[in-house]
């Protein structure tokens, strides 16, 4: 078959690569469905962050089970599944305490953009649908597996509850996501800070109710301004930046919470400052894991549409355009569709 | 009258000032029953905070009211009051949701290694007893204004639930009071960081289960051990330095929480870090005044002793020994005696 590989800074390649097989009595083998690019793609595909040799890409990931090894036990060949990023055993203590992206054997899933791959511990990582599921419906399970987990996790750690009052940092698939899952959780506000047309667009449909298109302190001082002096309840940071970051800390009530889920980039915190918001921090990778179950059902039951950040639809094998698109902005997300052995 | 302050490091005078006056209608003047010197006070003592004129210290206090202004409800003269280091008005958004010390009209107390003190919104800042307590309770209602209610708060920002398991890093006054208050809140196992004898004996008399004498790496890896390599629940900061609080951060589990109170100085976090290990950090001045109204009541009902931290007591003309004794570690926390107007 051939596969996604990245050699280098934007130097993404589609090329024969071996067909995954059962290496372990715990994994999965899945045909993908369809797959995507990953705005956390991008760091290693600019340059900021290394990559010591060529590495397969690709962890969001939905399809059809091909092959499971002796000791899976949960999902089946011919099943539908949808996988977190995060490969976990789902029993250790830390999974069990719903924290499956601090898993005792956490492992990253990767080598998604192709149209095979090896799922390892498939009964703690996958999660099967009752039924195959319609077409339309693949780019939003798809964005279950990653995206919108990440940006639901986002909210949970920022404690979204109905009546909350909350900020968006960031307009990238994830903070989109984050404003869709903010409103299912019952917020009330929904500030989505965005200076770009066609998102702050889709934030609307997704549930904002203020556009803050202003950076910085000025952006701080709106914020103030909307929620009466106080800041926010709840901050969902999805970028990964020291100047996001303290974009979101700052637009925090004392008390209240900051939800990061970018990856953090040259991100040295004074905690001094911090120290006297009183502002909560939680965040790191998301434990979609724990979320799968619910948001398969969301979608399933038609109640959200998440596929609705891909606004850019391309055949796997050109895999090196959808980076490309998604590096200059063109795009927000990427999808990707195999067919057949490509 | 003769009261306390700081000209530069090591620099302790007590000489002659004027009496406090009633400046404003939300003001209050007390007769100081006792008083203490805080751990945060040596800060500026051993010069690692920059002072830039002399400063009347002291912040923890309790005493009798002397006058009140004419705005003044909830106080008057004669009754035994306990207060936050924290001026609040308790009525701003953000003392409603139980930040007083994110007060909009924040100040912070001072002056108060005297005989008399002012203080400033004496409604939103002062709790009344019902009666003039008796003498021997004094160390324990003056502990509660500032150094319990911050171990509480790093108990209660750590979210120590009843069968906890609980790392309390620092064994000054502050964690050895977190010690208490996680005992308090119902902690199963509290695992106290002492390399110090009596306070390892303190720690055990306030509840402690364990005590780790190793730090950085080997402390780390014995609180693994105890916790079955998992990380425990809540870790209460309470030093302030980059090594405690990296302390703290590794040794709480996937999804657990870091309470921090002790001030940063020079704590400057690698976000990344903290990311990769999903604990949840929450810290900062104590909102005092939201736990008065509590921790005053375990202390009349006899529940707690937190006034043993004092394990030096001074009349308050010798406050620059106090300060010396602490900062040579020969005490824990030094209590100061005015007599009359000193």
């Amino acid at each position: 078959m051939r596969g996604t590989v990245l050699y280098g800074p934007r130097d993404v390649r589609f090329e024969e690569r071996d067909e995954p097989k059962i290496l372990k009595p715990t994994d999965a083998i899945i045909r993908l469905s369809v797959t995507c690019v990953c705005g956390s793609d991008l760091w290693p595909y600019r340059g900021i962050q290394k990559i010591e040799q060529p590495a397969p890409m690709g962890h969001e990931y939905c399809g059809m089970v091909e092959e499971v090894g002796s000791a899976v036990k949960t999902v089946k060949k011919g099943q539908f599944v949808v996988g977190s990023f995060c490969i976990s055993d789902n029993t250790c203590p830390n999974c069990r305490a719903g924290y499956q992206s601090g898993c005792q054997n956490l492992d990253f899933m990767s080598g998604a953009q192709a149209p095979y791959a090896r799922v390892p511990f498939a009964d703690g990582t996958l999660v099967a649908t009752r039924e195959v599921p319609s077409p339309d419906l693949l780019p939003s399970l798809l964005a279950v597996s990653d995206v919108l987990g990440t940006g639901w996790f986002a909210a949970d750690a920022a404690n979204v509850k109905p009546g909350s009052t909350v900020v968006v940092v960031g307009d990238g698939a994830v903070g989109l996501l984050g404003v869709l899952s903010a409103k299912q959780m019952g917020a009330e506000r929904i500030i989505a800070m965005s200076r770009h047309e066609s998102r702050q667009k889709l934030a609307r449909e997704f549930g904002a109710t203020d556009i803050v298109s202003e950076r910085g302190d000025e952006g701080i001082a709106r914020v103030k301004d909307i929620t009466k002096g106080v800041g926010a309840d709840s901050v969902l940071e999805c970028v990964g930046t020291l100047d996001s970051m303290m974009q979101a800390i700052r637009s925090t009530r004392p008390g209240g919470s900051v939800g990061y889920v970018g990856v953090p980039h040259g991100a040295n915190l004074d905690l001094q400052q911090v120290f006297f918001t009183l502002v909560r921090l939680h965040g790191g990778p998301a434990p979609v894991r724990r979320y799968l179950p619910n948001l398969i059902k969301l979608v399933l039951d038609g109640k959200i549409n998440p596929g609705k950040v891909f606004d850019l639809a391309l055949p796997l094998a050109q895999v090196a355009e959808g980076y490309r698109a998604m590096d200059e902005r063109r795009a927000i997300k990427t999808l990707l569709q195999p067919s057949g052995r490509n």
